[in-house]
């Protein structure tokens, strides 16, 4: 009967084992599983030389062959825009400002619409304080990824991968993207 | 006596996965202790037209209402600012120079100053060699938060978090930063 | 018997979790070993006026003693250029386009060449699909380390480092760089 019980203390022992192993390994193999998740709102009124005091974004470089009031010409290639934009929940420009969404975009394709984003969402309020930061090429597609880099406050040390889809288009003015934040890493 | 040992061994088996299971949970909840951590100096003199010599940044970018010689009105908004700033051990600008922080910032809102920065800390000498590279917004409070995005040489594959602290200003021509970098990922 | 068995258990046991344990160790101090690398070549033509055709690239900001044709005095500090560069697999710039190297970098130091660069390889093809980003300070030495600080699609999550060098210079329009990437964190 001592050897029923150590043939099952066995079992039992090495069943837990596997299972810590298992999970170890799975670690490995990282999850694609966000651990937090987010959407939110961002609108770009640009300035055109008109609209000084609506405008969140004016261009502050430019090719050989533009300026700073009008997009230049080869698809905006080499127009670099500053931005602070206002952050909602939904697609209301209107609605409550929870953020703000603040840095830069460059467009970088001369025979097509293509940018580059290096911006930070910063939040300040009762219900997220801290700042989330992307970068990466944005080729303007109905949907696209580009890299979170890092993160401060509520969102120390993070990294994962946000989705933008452009939620509306106004001339060169005005235009609203939908942010999906997914974090992989989270602290 | 056989079954008292069994249970014995059992219950240290059980301890030992215990104990190793909770490890591994540690792991998942992750030590907000830095594995490494320095404090520096980084003083930048900005041209302003008369100082050509001694100024360590310019700016380079403006919104069509500034120039590249005196920052632009609404808290210079959409002004870019490349630098090249000695890095000290101590407050003062005459310390010996341990490294360069180099890179931009801009100013990113027409209300109030803030900033968003992209610059590294680069270090070629016997005591560190290799870079730091920050990004982040800077609303310039009192100390404010950005985050460390990656690294190279003695800094390889670093992550972390970067306390900024306005430690003086003199004019719109002088101002020096205390960084406290705290790494949280080494390698 | 029944003693030597259990005894044996026991350390079976003991060895099964001291491997364990050991395995987790082995995960803290990290490899430094590559979980994927890639050598690219990316080539930049920049505008000077006269190349408004083949020209990848062009200057958009730069400092009060600047223009936007013609490369800064004092080793380009503070010009600003973006680009979209070919990525290639061999050195010759007429060979198949495997992807674009979009961003830009700057020249940040009054009295020798040095760059901060901040751009993305986007890949389009069958071979690969996604994006990384660099970040970081270019010292333009024969070879020098840059960050990997992101990545989409087939480089979902990637960090790594890049190990940059300069493979050819034509004047000052010309530039090809190879690009030894080298990711650390693969998911």
């Amino acid at each position: 009967m001592a050897t029923t019980r150590l043939i099952s203390t066995l079992v039992l022992c090495l069943l837990l084992l596997l299972s810590s192993s298992t999970a170890t390994h799975r670690r490995k193999i990282r999850s694609r599983r966000p651990c937090k998740q987010m959407v939110f709102y961002f609108h770009d009124i640009l300035y055109n030389g008109k609209n000084a005091k609506n405008a969140t974004s004016a261009i502050v470089g430019a090719p050989a062959w533009g300026n700073r009031t009008i997009l230049a010409g080869q698809n905006h290639f080499g127009n670099l825009v500053v931005f602070d934009d206002p952050i909602t929940l939904d697609n209301n420009l209107h609605s409550t400002r929870v953020g703000r969404a603040q840095g830069f975009y460059l467009y970088d394709r001369k025979d097509y619409f293509t940018a580059w984003l290096g911006f930070s969402f910063a939040f300040n309020s009762t219900q997220h304080r801290g700042s989330i930061t992307f970068a990466g090429p944005d080729p303007l597609n109905k949907t696209r990824d580009i890299s979170v880099i890092g993160g401060t406050g509520d969102f120390f040390m993070a990294r994962g991968i946000a989705t933008l889809m452009t939620d509306a288009v106004e001339g060169e003015v005005y235009f609203r993207l939908q942010v999906d934040i997914k974090l992989y890493e989270c602290w």
